[in-house]
């Protein structure tokens, strides 16, 4: 078993860079603060024996040797990059868990037979710089790496330049790697285990995302002088949306969801009609069918809102995933750990997006979770107890460790 | 009659002053921008041989001499400042024309009894320091001084202190002086004139104007991994608080209108549900019944909304101002000058707010107006032509000298 009180004093510690403003974090990716939660990482790391690698995308590689020099190595890990109003614990709850297996196969002087990699994923929410998963997906092939160095933030600063300028572009091709397996521990960010009553969730499937942004073009004008009839109203559009995509959502039950968290007016102020509305629709569920029907609803119906609204709309996908089968026999790993242990389980369906989702294209892969408060995550309020991280990174060690070999 | 082509170039000149993104202007009130916009209109006006004073709230005030020392001034103006994606005639056509009168009384050698004063009042658009006509709000006893000093931006910052920091906080007190009457030239900014072919609006009345600021909370959380009927999103409930406000200002017709031109969500990131949304609500009618009957189905309606979706809702009055009858000496003034000069004239109501509307207050006040194309403002693409703005300049004159007394 791992030692559960040192993980939660790593927890609490790396929470201590980039504080929130309601006690969560706000350590968004290849920001001064990622750069300052990365060196304290690495320090850990380092101090456990580890090896740095760093690839052109930042991510951190951090190695400890297996006795086999040809056995590929078991990697595990997450992210340590936040919301700008995130929690303590999405992402980095797997990364610091990662570590801590390292910290416990010391403490036990175990040598595995596969080297182990605990991995930390560059710009994994996708908030600062859409797409989430950044660098697991030019990891598994899915984006081109100069690509992923155009992505612009909301202040047209440059992924690439951002990630030089913070210190973390490492020389390692991108992708390069070979892994024998992937594991990542996450917070559930759903309800579902807490109202069960479990310790684990098994998870057997990722839901597939897509997220469209949309622009609304309408016409400038006085709030005040302009008559009723004569408005192009592209803030009244985006309603009207808005209303479409929460219908679209709920027509797919139970497992389809949809929301526009992202929404930009301008000129945003309060006596000019918003002439321009740019919003982004996230749709997800874990069946590819019904997120092309609702992708399609969408373009469709906000035309016809337009339209007859004589607005103009433009889509442009942003980012997107399709529903994610994990590899069984990894997935059987995590439930054999967890019935092994003694910790309830059930398998899971990840409502989230995860690294884990792309690693799985290129790497046999599952994930653990763990119970969240309330379902809570992207929100400075998400919360966890020691015990339920303590069990999640026990099902972690003994997948990882059995994977490994010893 | 004035010189139309001086007055344009006037115009053509203090244009170059915050230029905007798409041929307009983004000279907003207390930048950088609109202190070199009044160092330009001070040159021009001691050049012209007027003396300046500034008040605390830093309105200028370019006194010419009348030939009566005891004669109460007679004072003309509008406002140099603009929206962030303001047009280049939104206000400054009507201090420019004030400057032009005094251009042309100097050319033709003319002295009146009255002294004449052309004002430049500060923060009439309200965009970024709310509520809009804020300097002459406190010359009207409106507002008290240190309130409109205390207003916020976006950014936090107070609208006393970038006052003094650009430089133009006067020492005058703000409402000591006494008006024998206030002219005011606008461009109509509605769409009336242009469409019925007439070269003069004689503003006989304004519209009142509500401003209700509407704070939605819900609960920030994982756009994927909460359930839909787990949410609490503040972005869907404001959506059907826009669709409200529409519907109500559409139920008063012909004259009612309404929207929301600032909308403001949190934590503003793609896969967060909105925990809150800020909104102002812009309600407007030439009759007072209406408005308050508008923010009451407001507050009711939106509060409806709110309690069946679980979000929470606050209002705020964060500007207004009733109904306005100009008076009836002035306005006369001004029908007669267009009479006199043969301009095709009919009287309006006043769509939009103006420093008039507050002066009428505590002074005999009327506006004159001249059409800009398609009715549009608050947009870069605001457009007039040089003889509409030589007719209504020359109305102006006529109203003015004729108070002024030759
Ligand atoms: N786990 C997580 O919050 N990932 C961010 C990507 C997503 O939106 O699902
Ligand atoms: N004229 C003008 O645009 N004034 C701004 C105040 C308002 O919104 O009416």
């Amino acid at each position: 078993r791992i030692n559960g009180d040192r993980l939660w004093d790593s927890l609490m510690e790396m929470a201590k860079i980039g504080p929130g403003v309601a006690g969560g974090n706000n350590r968004q990716t290849v920001t001064d603060e990622d750069a300052e939660g990365r060196r304290l990482f690495q320090k850990w790391c380092e101090e456990a024996g580890l090896t740095m690698g760093v690839d052109q995308m930042g991510t951190m590689f951090m190695r400890r040797e297996g006795t086999d020099p040809d056995a590929l190595p078991v990697y595990v890990g997450s992210h340590l990059d936040t919301q700008p109003t995130g929690g303590k614990f999405d992402g980095v709850l797997g990364v610091l868990a990662g570590l801590e297996i390292v910290r416990t196969l010391n403490d036990l002087n175990i040598k595995t037979k596969h080297p182990i990699v605990v991995t930390n994923w560059t710009n994994e929410e996708g908030t600062r710089f859409a797409p989430a998963m950044l660098a697991s997906g030019v990891f598994a092939g899915i984006h081109e790496l100069d690509w992923a160095y155009e992505r612009e933030d909301a202040e047209g600063l440059k992924f690439g330049e951002e990630l030089e300028r913070i210190g973390w572009k490492g020389d390692e091709e991108v992708g390069a790697r070979k892994m024998k397996a992937f594991f990542e521990l996450h917070i559930e960010q759903g309800p579902i285990l807490e109202a069960e009553g479990k310790d684990i969730g098994v998870v057997t499937h990722g839901q597939g995302l897509s997220w469209t942004q949309v622009t609304i073009t309408g016409k400038e004008s006085h709030t005040g002088s302009t008559p009723m009839p004569m408005r192009k109203n592209a803030g009244l559009g985006m309603a009207r949306v808005l209303e479409l995509v929460d219908e679209i959502a709920w027509s797919h039950k139970p497992h389809a969801v949809g929301a526009a968290g992202h929404i930009d007016v301008y000129p945003n102020s309060r006596n000019v009609i918003p002439g321009k509305v740019v919003f982004t629709v996230d749709f997800r569920s874990p069946d590819l069918a019904v997120i092309t029907d609702m992708e399609e609803r969408l373009k469709k119906g906000a035309k016809e809102i337009c339209d007859e609204m004589g607005l103009g709309i433009e889509f442009e996908k942003v980012g997107g995933f399709d529903p994610v089968e994990f590899d069984k026999d990894c997935v059987k790993a995590v439930r054999d750990a967890a019935e092994r242990l003694g910790y309830s389980h059930r398998d899971l369906i990840s409502g989230a997006g995860h690294d884990a989702c792309w690693i799985n294209r290129v790497a046999p892969t599952a994930m653990v979770m763990c119970p969240c408060v309330d379902g809570l995550s992207h929100n400075e309020a998400e919360k966890i107890f020691p015990e339920w991280a303590r069990a999640g990174a026990d099902v972690l060690f003994h997948a990882v460790v059995e994977t490994a070999e010893i």
